[in-house]
C-alpha cells in the first residue's frame, strides 16, 4: 500500500514467487482487490484460548479462517497454498521471545500447530482511497502509526491486554464517510473505535506512536482510530506460549478472496 | 413472536421469573427489541471443534458469546445472569441421545463445560415485520418450517453435516427489501442463503418441512431460505458428544443486548 503502482499478477502468481524465494518484500500494493491476511500460528493447547479471544474481540482480531491442527493449507481463503512457505518472512517466538525471522517455517512445523488468518487494514484502506479519502501513511510511504490504548480487551483464559489501535488523520468533512466506508468491512477491523480525542483513550501524544511511524496531521484534520491486529500478537505473546509463529510485519499472506467478498452491504 | 402483544418487563425481570420457575413457556414476543439467543453447552474437549465449526459457518452458527469453561454467567450479553437456571426448559443429551428436559441444569453442571450463545432469527423477524414484510409462521402462530438441504457445511474436526434452513414465503415485490433488512443482522443468520428454487438446494417438496410446521405459500409469493441455528445442534449431536445441553426449542435465553446493537449499518 506504499503506492498504487501495483505489481501485476494474481494472488496465485504472487504466492508462487514468494514460495520460490523470488519476492521477499512487503506485500502492500500486490494483487489489488484481493484480501491480504495476518497470520498467527499456535500450538493446539494455546489455540482454544486464542480462538475465544478473537471471538470476544472481533474488531482487533477479525477471524477469516482457522485451520485444522497440523493443516497448512487454508482451503477457504487460498486452496492449494501452503502457509509454511507462502509468506515472505515469518517471525518465530519461543516463550514470548523472538528467536528467528526465516523465509519459510518448514523446520518448525508440527502436527499440533493451529493456524489463524486474520483480517488486515489494507482492504479498508483501499476502500478509503477509492472513496477519495486520503490515507496519510500511504502518502508518506511509512508504516501506519500505532498506539497502545487504555481500552482493555475482553480477556479469554490466560489472554488479556490493552487494545492497540492505528491512527489515520481524516479531513473533518470526510470523517462521516470514513466511518461508513470502513463499516462495510467488519472482517477487516471495521468502523473506527474512536474519533478525535486521543487522550480519551489513553494516548498522551498523538505525534509519538508506540509502534510504527508518526504521520503529519494537517489543519482541519481529525485523528481517527481503528482497532489493530497487532493487539492479537501482543496479547498472545504476553501469555508466553512455548511456540508462536506470525508473519513479519508488512509481509502479509495474499489470499484468493476479493475485498468485495467481505463487504457487508 | 407468535403475536406482537408482548409481555411487559425488562430482560432482567423475565430472567428472574424464569429462574423462579414462574415463566416456563416459549419466549417469543418477550422483551421486544432485545436479543434472544440459542444455547449450546459442551465439554471443553468438544468445544474447540465446535468453536471452529461456528467460525467456519457463521450463517447458521453466528456466535454471540463464548464463555470460559465452568463459567455460567454470560458477562457480555447478560451480566448477573446464570445460564444454568435462566432458560425455561433445557434439553440434555448423552452420547447424542436426549435423556432429560429439565427446567434447570444445576445437577448437570461441571467445571469443564463451555457455553455458547448463538444468534436467533427472532431479531431479523422483528426487523422484517417492522419493514412491513409479512412473516407467515408468525401470522399462523406455528413453528417456522425447517428443511435439511443438499448444501454441506464446512467441516471442523469431527463435526460435519448438511445445512438446515428455515423458509419464509415473501411477496415477490418485497424480496429485495427482505434481503436488505436481514443483511443488516449478520449475527442473527443475516441474508438469505437461497431465493426461489427449493429443488436447487435439495428440497423436494416445500410444503413438507423436515422439522417445524408447514406454512401456506400464497399466489405471488416466493419461498426464501435462511440458514438455521438447528444446524449447529444437528452437527454437534452427530458427533455424539458424551454430554451436550441446549435450550429446548422456543425457550430461548433472553439477553440484555438490543437488536440494534447488532445491526451492521
Amino acid at each position: 500500500m506504499t503506492d498504487r503502482n501495483h505489481l501485476p499478477g494474481t494472488p496465485r502468481d504472487i504466492r508462487a514467487l514468494v514460495r520460490a524465494g523470488k519476492l521477499v518484500r512487503p506485500t502492500c500494493g500486490m494483487a489489488p482487490g484481493f484480501v491480504q491476511a495476518n497470520l498467527v500460528i499456535l500450538p493446539r493447547d494455546q489455540a482454544f484460548d486464542f480462538l475465544v479471544f478473537c471471538q470476544r474481540n472481533p474488531k482487533p482480531c477479525p477471524l477469516l479462517e482457522v485451520l485444522d491442527a497440523g493443516c497448512p493449507e487454508p482451503v477457504q481463503m487460498a486452496p492449494g497454498s501452503d502457509l509454511r512457505t507462502d509468506v515472505g518472512k515469518y517471525r518465530v517466538y519461543r516463550d514470548g521471545s523472538l528467536v528467528d525471522e526465516p523465509e519459510d517455517i518448514l523446520k518448525y512445523w508440527r502436527p499440533d500447530l493451529v493456524s489463524f488468518l486474520l483480517g488486515c487494514s489494507f482492504t479498508f484502506e483501499s476502500a478509503l482511497l477509492d472513496a477519495g479519502i486520503p490515507v496519510r501513511h500511504v502518502e508518506q510511504q511509512t508504516n501506519v502509526p500505532m498506539f497502545i490504548t487504555s481500552i482493555q480487551t475482553r480477556p479469554a483464559g490466560r489472554l488479556s491486554g490493552p487494545l492497540v489501535v492505528t491512527m489515520r488523520p481524516i479531513p473533518r468533512e470526510q470523517v462521516v464517510r470514513a466511518v461508513q466506508v470502513t463499516s462495510r468491512f467488519p472482517g477487516m477491523h471495521g468502523a473506527p473505535v474512536h474519533i478525535g480525542q486521543p487522550e480519551a483513550i489513553g494516548i498522551a501524544d498523538v505525534s509519538r506512536p508506540d509502534l510504527g511511524d508518526a504521520v503529519r496531521i494537517e489543519e482541519g484534520e481529525v485523528p481517527v482510530f481503528w482497532a489493530c491486529g497487532v493487539t492479537a500478537q501482543a496479547v498472545a505473546m504476553k501469555s508466553r506460549p512455548p511456540l508462536m509463529i506470525t508473519h513479519s510485519p508488512g509481509y502479509m499472506f495474499v489470499t484468493d478472496k476479493r475485498d468485495a467478498d467481505y463487504a457487508v452491504l
